[in-house]
């Protein structure tokens, strides 16, 4: 396939990017990163707009098929190239679309915009939305006493949906050390093969696949 | 199947369940409806929290098999016993999954509370909740532009998770008189086969099958 038949339309700095590179990498999927440069107001442009109406990062072009939204890019990929990453019944599959929602709502309007206010300096009721991510992290610590994966008794997408606005919660000033269960899951993850890191993120400890460990930044190179 | 081995945790006025309520429905599946009171605080009891510590409704006993959050019950009875409410490729399983998300979010974080408002009274910031509403039915009645259903050329749970609060807007004081797509789109849900009612929403045309057309106000008689 020629290398530029996938396109991820991309922010370094982005979690919700920071998602789909995850499972990129893990499913050794080559592609490129072509920047939409966000904080710059990249995305108020006429072509992003065609691309997608709701002018959000990521988006995702397999061969001309493009696909918004990061929960929704999630789902294509395992479904198209790896089904290990989605549920293996319909229970599974029914936890890993609560993880998806609480992907999107509970942490996406919590430690998401928390992290973006310091990062950014985006205007954001900072109190509030620390108070809703320290409930999420206590949701989620919860949710993982005694497992080791939210959806499975393996890695899911749900895993990787929740993963990198929890890992950059310190970032939002909002503190994990509270919540054994989450550092120990960060930790699980960051260990998996194929892991890729970002900014905030804990490193690759190199047991990734050489080819895909960044294909991001061998594209950039 | 004996008639209490499916329990549908339930409010007649929320629309969470109602999500449920049409799935159950339209795939004719026989099941009791048990009220937690929560305008009154029943889901503050010890009993419920042991089912959900999130302490939400809907939640789904499936003969001993217990699963939380709209999204997910969703999910799961399509996966297990209606697959054609599912995307039936890679693309639409992530449009499917788009759509959950916006249910969740988007929908979850306006139309939703603007309802709850009016309805119980409840604190919330009307005026931005209100915004929130027009802008996600701008989001829909654009993506309805030339098409029937969200995620597909046929109904997938993508529209039953967005149906009802979009459905219950004026009650939480937003109006659908702008949106075309929408207008038609919630007539189209409301002419599908097992289609239930509830107040606020259109009635039943009577195209429903006779044996499920309400299975909750059936059990509750």
């Amino acid at each position: 396939m020629n290398r530029s038949a996938r396109i991820l339309y991309d922010h370094p700095l982005s979690g919700n990017c920071h998602k789909v590179r995850l499972l990129l990498s893990m499913l050794a999927l080559d592609y490129r990163s072509e920047l939409v440069d966000v904080p710059n107001g990249a995305h108020h442009a006429p072509w992003f707009g065609h691309l997608n109406a709701a002018r959000q990062i990521p988006v995702f072009d397999d061969a001309g098929h493009v696909v918004c939204d990061s929960q929704a890019i999630l789902t294509y990929l395992a479904h198209r190239y790896g089904s290990q990453w989605l549920g293996a019944d319909p229970f599974e599959a029914g936890e890993v679309a609560r993880w998806l929602s609480f992907a999107a709502n509970e942490i996406g309007n919590s430690l998401q915009p928390a992290r973006v206010h310091y990062l950014l300096g985006e205007a954001v009721d900072i109190g509030a939305a620390q108070a809703k991510g320290l409930r999420a992290l206590q949701v989620l610590d919860g949710a993982l006493a005694g497992r080791s994966w939210l959806a499975a008794a393996r890695p899911t997408i749900a895993d990787l949906a929740c993963f990198p606005y929890v890992g950059l919660a310190r970032e939002g000033r909002v503190p994990l050390d509270d919540f054994g269960n989450v550092l120990h899951w960060i930790a699980r993850v960051a260990a998996l093969d194929g892991y890729v890191s970002m900014p905030g993120l804990p490193p690759a400890t190199g047991r990734a696949a050489g080819d895909t460990i960044n294909a991001m930044e061998r594209d950039d190179a």
